[in-house]
């Protein structure tokens, strides 16, 4: 990597760190110069504008969400088990990919609910990029016999983000000491219901 | 009303229609003033500080949710009925009780995550009070024969919640136009697994 690729991907990692912590509207230059070490021409240098910055570190979270909660599912078997294992790091994500903080998706919808412009609408793609993905997942749990026939993959994946959605209010919000059983018993009920007999 | 409370009321109303759209992190003193039809100094003379204002405006916001959300489950029957209600106005708030954007609650959630302090300690117990509501509604569904004696209502409220933050992801952030049919089925399956046959 070259030592300009080398700079702008060290600048990306600490602007995502600075996501988890204060969403993507808290990707102010100057402040992330100073985390980063570079002067704020410096980063100009990289991303000539705020917007810029955080569509590129909205890519760089989703590329870090792919190798950690998504890929693995390659090497796991086939239907329900991957199910399992996505959602099992998506709740451990973004910790195990070595942030701090908490999901900065979830934040970033929370800030651009009512906003418009292409952070926006890349967060919106991502999302549905996610949610395909996890249709996919279900709709193979299907063909497998792991869940049954009638399983509509779509109304899976979003009670799916609901049980996720829940999670991060009771663990990293309400400090829920039960929050990770609340989950389990939230997702061996969806899975269990669609369950062949 | 007096001239102060009135004053005061008019501050409150312009903060919270605030924090649906900027949360309540965006509720500075300078903007909310100018918004009121204020200055400064005749804001700070209610509100000596951004965070007294957070705390009286989470309050305000309490109570309009109590009011718009809550309350009316009082003249509904017993039991079911009022757990979907409830849920129904849910859905529909904070927009039924006459204010912008999105639930200011929600959005709070991902400010105040990783924050310490008064307004996320009121947060916090505003959660857990709706919460016990959700339970006492759910125990009492149980009690009338509607839901299964074996519905646990904590794990309930909680799944809920989650049904709700799903709600709030498709609708308000995906612009998903099966958001609603999404919430209706995830709704009825949590109360329909419960219910007794």
């Amino acid at each position: 990597m070259g030592k300009g690729a080398t700079t702008r991907s060290h600048i990306l990692q600490c602007a995502v760190e600075t996501a988890c912590l204060d969403g993507f509207e808290g990707l102010n230059l100057q402040p992330l110069a100073d985390k980063a070490g570079l002067t704020k021409s410096g980063l100009y240098a990289h991303f000539g504008s705020k917007q810029s910055l955080q569509l590129a570190a909205l890519g760089r979270a989703a590329e870090l969400f792919q190798q950690t909660v998504v890929a693995p599912a390659k090497t796991e078997p086939a239907g329900l088990p991957r199910i399992e294992g996505v959602f099992d790091r998506w709740l451990q994500w973004p910790g195990s990919a070595g942030l701090p903080g908490s999901c900065p998706f979830f934040a970033a919808v929370h800030e651009l609910d009512d906003a418009q412009g292409p952070v926006r609408d890349r967060l919106v793609r991502l999302f549905r990029e996610f949610q395909q993905v996890a249709e996919q997942l279900v709709a193979s749990a299907v063909r497998h016999g792991h869940l049954r026939a009638e399983t509509n993959p779509t109304q899976f994946a979003h009670e799916l983000l609901g049980i996720r959605y829940a999670h991060h209010w009771s663990a990293s919000f309400m400090h829920d000491p039960n929050a990770h059983a609340r989950t389990r018993a939230a997702f061996a009920r969806l899975v269990g219901r669609g369950r062949t007999a």
